[in-house]
Order: C-alpha cells, then sequence, then structure tokens
C-alpha cells in the first residue's frame, strides 16, 4: 500500500499516520520525492481498508498494491481450483460443462422432458429456479420447495446433478436437502450476511458476478465464503450493465480472461442472461467455449411462449440440440470434453 | 404497453400475442403502419412483465408506457407521505430533517458526545451502524445488538429517534426493539426477501438506492414494501456508480426532483457516502437543502482518525457545527424548518 | 413514434402537439385508455427527434418505435453490404479478414519487418497510425505525412492495403492519396463535421465505437456518412467503457450480433484496444472469430518493449504466428477464409 | 509513480524497465517487499503514460502518484484563475455569471427578444447555438455564420458578450470575428486536434466535459489547450451519462467541488443539458450556486414549442425570470454577485 501525503500536512499529522501503520504492526520505506511526501507500506496489507486512512488529515492519496482478497487469489493458490461433484463431473479442468434447464420450474411434464432431453445428450448439470428473485412483486415467484423436490427427482431418475439459486440464509438447510450445487444470484452478490453463512456449508456455490460488480468486488465475495471455510466456489459471469439496452446487460468475455489470471476458481458464462435474447445465444455459446471458460449455463425451455418467466431468453430443445452440434466441432478442436 | 411485431412474422405468430393478451383480461388496439404491425394493449399493465414477450416469436419490441410500480408513484396518491414520527418530528413536509451520529457505533463515550451534541443542536433522528455490511470479510464487522442497545440507550436520554441498518431477516424482530427506523443498505436494495420481509413491520423503511439502480428499479423495490403492508417508505439517494473515481459515488441531485415527480414518498439525500470526502459534505449539504430534499443523513465522529470504519468521510463535531450555521440562513430563505 | 400526454394536459395543449404532427405530414392513431391519452404517429419519423417533443407542455413521454437512422439499417437493405478493396480482399462476407500492424509507424526498418511478415502469412491490410489521437499532449503524436508514405511504400511492396487513422476534416485529402481504408478514432465517432466530410470521399470508412456509445449512436454516425453519399462503412467495435479496469475496456462481443441483425454493414472486432493487454488478444481473436465477426484488427510490433504507443498491448511477431495457428482450425470448422 | 512488477519477472527483465526509467532521467527508490518486488519512480513524471510501461514483460503493474496534467492543476498554480472579459464580466472571482440564450439561433426577432429582456435582467453573456451537433443527419443543424452574425449584432445592440460553440478547426478564424468565448461541446472534447488549435487563440475557451470523461480526462483536455499556450480556460459541468434514463444525463454536482481542489481554472454548470427538462432547470440552478459553482448556463426561448432545437430543456422567459428572483436571496445569503 502506498500512502501519498497531503503536500500541506503537517509534520504531526504525517507522523500520527505513521504511528499507526506501526502500531498495526506494518513496516514503512519512504518513497519521498523533493515536492511530495510518499510512504510504502509492508507486510500483509489484505487486513488494511485503503478508505479508512483518509480519515487522517494528513493523507491525500492511497493506493492499494496487494489485492485486497486472498485465499481467491492466484498468488495464494498456483494451481487451478477443480471441483469433484462425482459421477465423473468436474468443473474447473479439461471438461466445458453446459448446464442446462428453464428459467422457473413449472410443473413435472417440462422437467421430465427436459431431464430426458439431458440424459440423451449425456449433459449432467441440470438448472431450475424455484425461488426466483423478480424485480416486480406481481410477477411469478416460483414453486419453492416443490420446485426443487421436483428437480430432485428428475435429477435421481436420469442421473443428473442440481443446481438452483438460494434465496436467503433460512433456505440454506432446504437446499443442503436438495441441490448439489448452491446458486447465490447476481443480486444477492453483495449479500454479506448470505455470504458468510455459505462459507458454512460443505456443498460448492455457485457464484453470479452483480449486476455492475468489478472483477475485484466479485473475489471479495468469493473471499466471504472462502474465508468462512467453503473453499469449493464457482464464478459465473452473467452480463453486466452497460449503456446498451440492446441486449439485456453486456456478456464481459474477457472477464473469463481476467479470473484466471487473478483467480484459481472455475469460470463459467452465462450467455442467455447476459444477452436476453435467444437468438444471441447459440453464437456466444461458441464464443465462450473458444475463449475458455470451464463451462456454461443456458436456459431451455420446451415451450418458450409459455414459460413463467424469461422466455425470451430460453432456447427450444431443437435450438438447443443445434447449438450443440456446433459446439462439439469446435471443442474437438480445443480439445475440451463437453459435459 | 405497446408491441411492435416483427416485419416477417406470420400472421398465426402475431394472433398467438393477441390471443394471449386477450386471455390476460386486456384489449387491444391496432396502431399498425403500412409497414409494420403495432398494438396497444390497454388496461392495468403493471402486472405484466415486458420482457416476457418476447418469449412469443413474432414479438419484435415491446415498449412500457405505464410505470411498473403503483402504490409508490404519484399518480397513485397525489398527496405526499408524510412519516410521523413522534414528538413532533415529521418526515416528508415543510422540516429539513438533518440525521447524524457515526457510520459506526463504537462505544459508550462516542455515543453520549453524539447524544448530547445533537440536544444541544436540536436534532432529533440519531444514525449508527451496529452491523456493517463490509466488503473485507477482514474489516471490522459492528458491535451487533450490543450497539443496539447502546443507540437506544443513548436516544432515550436525549429524546432521539434510531435509525440503523438491518442485515437480514431473522434481525428485523431484534430492530423492532431497538429502532424507530429501519434502513435497508443499498447492496439490499434488490433483496426482494427482505424487502417483502419489511412490509410486514410497522416501523418505517429508509431505503438507500443501490449503487447502479435506476429510479425505476429503486421505485420498484418501495413497491415491494407497500405491496407487503408497509407504507411509510423513505427514500435515500446516496450516490451511484459512475466512471468517475474522485468521489467514491457520483451524487445524483436530480433524483430528488425524479422522486418528487413521480412519487409521493419522501427523499433523504446522503452527501457522506456520496462524496466520500468529509471536505465536499459542507457544500453538497447546502445543495441538497437548495434543491429540495426533504433532509439528510450526515456521519459525524468525535475522532474521525480513530474511527472504526468510514472516518474519511465523517465530520468533526466543530465541522459539522460549522455546516449548520450554513444551513440555517439557506433554510430561512427557502421556508424550512431545520429538524 | 408514441407519444403519451400528461395526465393533466389540457385539451386545448394536446391539440397543439396533434396540429403540429399533422402540420408536418404525419398522421395519428388514437391509443388512448381511459385513464391516458396516447397517439400513434404513423409515417416516416426517422425525421422526427423524439426530444423536441417535449418542449410541448401536453407531452408526457415520447416513444420511438422506428429506428432513427434509415440508410444503415437491415430493413433499408436487407442484404449484407460487402466492400471489395480490389486484389480479392472483400470485407462483409466469408472472409474473416485480419488487419494487423503496429500501433504507431515508427520507422522504415520496423514497418518492413511487418510487410514481409504480412505477405508471408498471406494477411493483406496493413494497419498502422500517423496522426495519433493521445489523451496526454506531451505523448507522441505520430509521424504525420511521412508515416503515411511510409505505411503506402510497405503496402506497394509487399501488396497491401492500408487502414490508417484521419484526425480532422483537412487531412482527407492526403489520406484520399495514400490510404485504401480511412478509419475514423473512438474519440471522434460523433465528430459530426468529420463525418459529413467523410461522406464525400469514395473511400471506404472504417469507423470505431465511441468509448460510451450505444448501438443506436453509432449506426446513426454510420448514417451520416452515408446520408452525405458514402455507403462504405465498415463498424469496429473496440470495446467500450464500463466500471471494470482489469481491462483497458470491455470488449462487448454481443455487438457483434445486434449489428448483424439491425444493419446490414460489416462488423469487425479490435481485440487489442478492446483488452488493453497483450495476454488476451488471442483467445479474444477466437471467440471473435467464433462469434462471427467479419474480421479483425490486431497490434503487432517487432519490439513491444520499444513501442512510441501501446506497446503494452502489441503481439510480438512470434506471439501473433502463434495465434494465427490457433485461428485456422477454428476458421476451417466454421467456415471461414483468414484473409 | 509506482511500478510493481510480475512475481515471476526474471531478474533481467527487470533490469531492463529500470534502465529504461534511468535513461529517460528519472530516479528510483526501491520499496519492494518480501513478496514483491516495487518501485518508486523520481521526478516529472507527467511527461510518462502510464500504459507504456505494461509493454514490458516484468512490469505488473503501474500506479500514477503525480496528476498527467501539470498547467491545470492546483498545483501548479494556488491561485484562482480569473477571466476579465471585459466591461466588468469576470468569470472565476465573487460574480456567479448567469449565461443564457436559445439552443439554436434561429431569427432576429427571437434573438432581440432575448436580448432586450438580458439587458433589462442585467444579464451579460449570451449563449446560442450557430452549428449545432446533432445525433441526426436529419436534424436541424444550425443557421451557421448569420447566427453568428446575428448573435454579435444583439449583443452589440444590448451590450453583452457572445459565446457559441464552435464546430471545426476551420471555423476558428470566423468564431474569432465573431464571438468573446469559444466554446467547445462535449462530443469533441477529445478532439485533440481541435484543441491544439484552440491553444494558439486569445479567445477563452468553454470546454464542456465529455458525456462520459473522467474529471482527469477532462483536466487533461484544458490541458492540451493550455499546452498549446491559452491559458484562459472555463469548464463547464453539464451532466454525464448513467444509467440513469429519467434524466437526459445525470448533473455530476461534485464535479465542481473537484475542480476547486484539483485546479485553478473557473466552474461552471449547465442545468439545461444536465437535465433535459426545463421542470428541473430551477432547482437544480438553486443547487448549483449552494454548492459554489463560478456560474451557470441556462437554455430560454420565447416560445419553447416553437423551438427549432432542445426545446424540451428551454424556460420560458417568465419562468426564467421567477428563476433569478430564486437566487437572488439564495446569492445575497452565499455573498454573491449574479452577474
Amino acid at each position: 500500500m502506498i500512502i501519498k501525503m497531503k503536500k500541506d500536512a503537517s509534520l504531526e499529522a504525517v507522523n500520527r499516520v505513521l504511528d499507526y501503520i506501526q502500531e498495526e504492526g506494518f513496516s514503512i520505506k519512504d518513497v519521498s520525492s523533493e515536492r511530495v511526501k510518499i510512504y510504502g507500506v509492508i507486510g500483509d496489507t489484505s487486513k488494511l481498508e485503503a478508505r479508512d486512512f483518509y480519515a487522517f488529515t494528513a493523507v491525500g492519496e492511497v493506493i492499494r498494491i496487494q489485492a485486497p482478497y486472498k485465499k481467491a487469489s492466484r498468488e495464494f493458490q498456483a494451481l487451478d481450483t477443480r471441483i469433484d461433484l462425482g459421477d465423473g463431473v468436474v468443473i474447473g479442468g479439461d471438461q466445458h460443462v453446459v448446464m442446462t434447464g428453464p428459467c422457473s420450474v413449472e410443473n413435472e411434464t417440462q422437467m421430465m422432458t427436459i431431464g430426458a432431453f439431458m440424459q440423451k445428450h449425456n449433459l449432467k448439470i441440470l438448472r431450475g429456479g424455484a425461488f426466483k428473485p423478480r424485480t416486480s412483486p406481481y410477477a411469478f415467484q416460483g414453486l419453492g420447495e416443490e420446485g426443487l423436490k421436483l428437480m430432485r427427482k428428475v435429477a435421481d431418475t436420469f442421473g443428473l446433478k442440481v443446481i438452483s439459486e438460494v434465496p436467503s440464509v433460512s433456505a440454506i438447510p432446504m437446499f443442503e436437502q436438495y441441490v448439489d450445487i448452491i446458486q447465490v444470484g447476481a443480486r444477492n452478490m453483495q449479500n454479506f450476511h448470505l455470504l458468510k453463512a455459505l462459507g458454512k456449508t460443505r456443498k460448492p456455490i455457485f457464484l453470479k458476478r452483480g449486476l455492475s460488480a468489478t472483477i475485484e468486488e466479485w473475489l471479495m465475495s468469493a473471499e466471504y465464503i472462502m474465508d468462512g471455510g467453503n473453499d469449493q466456489v464457482i464464478l459465473c459471469e452473467r452480463g453486466i450493465r452497460t449503456f446498451e439496452r440492446y441486449t439485456r446487460n453486456t456478456l464481459d468475455i474477457s472477464a473469463v480472461l481476467a479470473i484466471k489470471e487473478l483467480s484459481h476458481l472455475p469460470i463459467i458464462i452465462d450467455p442467455s442472461h447476459a444477452s436476453g435474447r435467444y437468438k444471441m445465444v447459440d453464437p456466444l455459446a461458441q464464443a465462450a467455449l473458444a475463449v475458455g471458460a470451464h463451462g456454461q449455463m443456458i436456459e431451455i425451455h420446451p415451450e418458450p411462449e409459455k414459460a413463467l418467466s424469461d422466455g425470451a431468453q430460453s432456447l427450444t430443445l431443437e435450438r438447443f440440440e443445434r447449438l450443440l452440434t456446433h459446439l462439439q466441432p469446435l471443442a474437438d478442436v480445443l480439445g475440451k470434453t463437453i459435459t
């Protein structure tokens, strides 16, 4: 951490800062030029908040050099984290996992159709919303526990794993009972109360990036979970908010590369939420595979026009089958196995 | 709601959309031009989600004309909502309420000093954080229930009201016991699970705008609370995220005017979080008063250099006293009473 | 165009709006509901500015339904525009053109090395900056006309086409003399004076997307050029500004798909400027090919550490060669020819 | 400037960076910790571009400590710049200048009405657009030189100064003939070719902030003009682009305070463009005065419904008169003179 003092700071005010730093157990290097006093703070500064130093009247600018996250960082762990879900499904290695399913779990027919379809195509991870976070209180809010039960039943029938979004701390025990991966939605990325509680479960966590979150903030949220004791975190880029309105969000495809440089955690892309338009999902899925993501999450629905939520971005089973035929030859070229 | 069909949509696909609209109980007006089919959906469309229509293959564009919120809207209630806290403190009328206190409750000395200071200046609403949402798991997280008790004690000693941020649904009963206004933090603005639960309390809710939320999303979050049965909602603009990094956030002062046009709910400004710089708080507070906000929330600390959080934006008691002497003559000119 | 009147608008004020619309030669359809007066404006509304209607006191909201651009739109021209540069190089069809060269033209050795390298790899379009737009007046500003001459010489030696960024209207004649494609930089995307003048040249224009431009604004800038008489416009997505700072900009890869839906103009991706990091260029280039872009522009430099500008995002010739070996098998699978 | 090396950088690669720094005439201080090599670059680093260092393979991160602008900075000049326009009009001191006039100059009647109105209210600076930058090529583009002549005539009749936006370098001589202040529009803020040319005039420059520009980029654009030899630069905050669409842009009122801290140049607010809504102009103008801006620019029109551009944000003369009666008592309290 580098601290630049104000030009007109008194010696006494500067010393108050330096004393504080030393009391906290850090050492100091002087990098001052003739015009301005600058100090380097040496030690494990991940425990310091840069902003707090601005309370000192002498401080002009504080610049963090060490990342504020630790356990999530590539420096802390050089090797890629691999999350083994059993039955040969591993996220974070050479498999390119294609999670799929409907936005909302609606009824048994819908889910059984999808389960059979997935089995046929050798796909392993079933997604589906049972508790839906909707911006309108008047919109369909999901089937609740009924939905989770249904997913579990379908998964057990067809040999699948289940992922679903948890709405709150109090629902965690229920989720532990039914699902294999617990999803944290974009709007809960900084629900620190929830993150802490998820640090205590033994289920892998699927952490969606917040709507306007920076990569650093996202990794800090992973850090919360890991610091709580659960190092099974999967990151999911699902589009960020930009000025562009033609797409629902803007897929930040470079985030895959940034995460791979900064962290050892697996990174998945969600082209359905990122674009919000079913026509874009197929080419974006190809790009996601080409750029090196560890997998994707794609929404499908047997009859999108009758979906109770997000039909706009759901593929029909026919379109999704076509998508798979596009991914396969690319995966072959790139040396990846689609799961 | 206006629905524009795709140029090449088949008659049959268009009819599927029109049938659906009529089944849902709406009527239709044809506004088609020669080149493109366009339909108006007539009825209470606040219950429709525009995005859902894109699932129909015929639909090109959906344009919402009615606001998606209802109870929060000025059209629903023409008169300003006034929230009466007792002892003559009313938010939403001619009073300009200046809520103040430390970022975090730290200890009794700090709080008693601030309580006595507020009594001396005839200020009525004490703020303070007991459960702090921190981006780093390694930062000070607040005193918890101890902090709430301390605030209540100080408030009772000096005749004050208490406002504090609730971390989760499970903490609501505890908050109902100690505070007069329950605050929802910016990062929880779309924690719908929490919003629903707050609809069931009888305490006024202080709803901070999310970091990148639009005004419409913010009002939709108010709608969640109101739809649950609690119409005592106060909105707080606390700065939004922009590309500018010199300030912590960017105060959207026009939001005060937008809220007053679109809604009947009171609107407060938080210049401390908006700027993150104590030097800017005084002139921004003057601007907030001039633009017509119903009040402000300003962080103070007897010794900002020793604050356990957000000292950077806290005013010393001396600086805050000076700020009050700047606000008073403006309030006189503008016909407002500072409380 | 849909015009929603204010709830409390007087009949007389509403009629002033309707009279104006009819005087301008449009017809009107009434879509009013019981609660609010709404009118559809029928005709070629691309010539109307939605904002202008807000000057009428009766007008509450104006919603554009027809795109404000015309010649650039897919509705105006269904078939893809193909830009034939001669010698078999065509942008906008099945070729995937890989334009390459240094950020800045520096000297003859540098350029001859690159020219020979391109010939060897059968690449056809040489890029290079001669007039550099730099955010700092103290940074290297380019070789000027000397740079253009050098590019022309190298291109003629190795059978290449030249693309370079034009700084101003007065430089257009000079560019017409030396280059095959005239580039408009991101910061000039809304320099309307320049766009108008480029409408008068017969050279193809390479129009970079502005730093925070929406796709609609970008297509409106293309419209300026096309309306001036030059329909040879190539669009280039080069990353947009977001809150993320790890990458220089954020590559909006979905923009390729949006442009292909909305327009008939070719769309190129610039992974070098989008990421600002040479390590990301290779995987992003693979994604750009997979998503269906008509080509890319990639910066290279024989010795990036000695580059006078943007060495950070320039590939060495070795890295670029490796990139080409990655693109080739993907192009084979996707049925594209790399040029 | 602080340079952090990559963890795995070779000694030889690190030394290449250090050699380069010393060759450029800077000295180096070592601030390395045990885990990572970090160096401070000592000297006038405003001439270095941080990004350029990333071309070195050893470099992990470069952090600028000195501002990249110099002549525009408060450190370079402690005293406020005052721009004396003659006849007692000074921008940058205790006067709060209210520039006003129509968006577009339309005809003599309009302008003479406004001129007489300004004289009556003792306002001194007449604004008006003669060359309008319009996002649509089909919209009214202004009267051109005729418009400038008309403004000059009105100004000479009523003892006013003239400000108008310059479209291009070639128009500068024409503007020098007619106007007192040359305006650079938001879309030209990084038209470096234009900025350089304006460094050669002796007229004061009114530099609008770009739509998504940071304060640093804005000051860098001022630096271009000042480095060219013209230190008469006035900055104008006119709203920035955010996700909020209810207002045309978002007024960044804190920018006034940031500019006053970072620079000695005067800062003006444009509430008309910032909000795009005439109803918001009055309260925003009060806030702009309260926050300490050196003045404002407000659009008026005798008949906004008939304006050829931006009627939506223009005040009628009656509304503007009312605004002035609101500003006056605030100015008295704040010790400012409205000019």
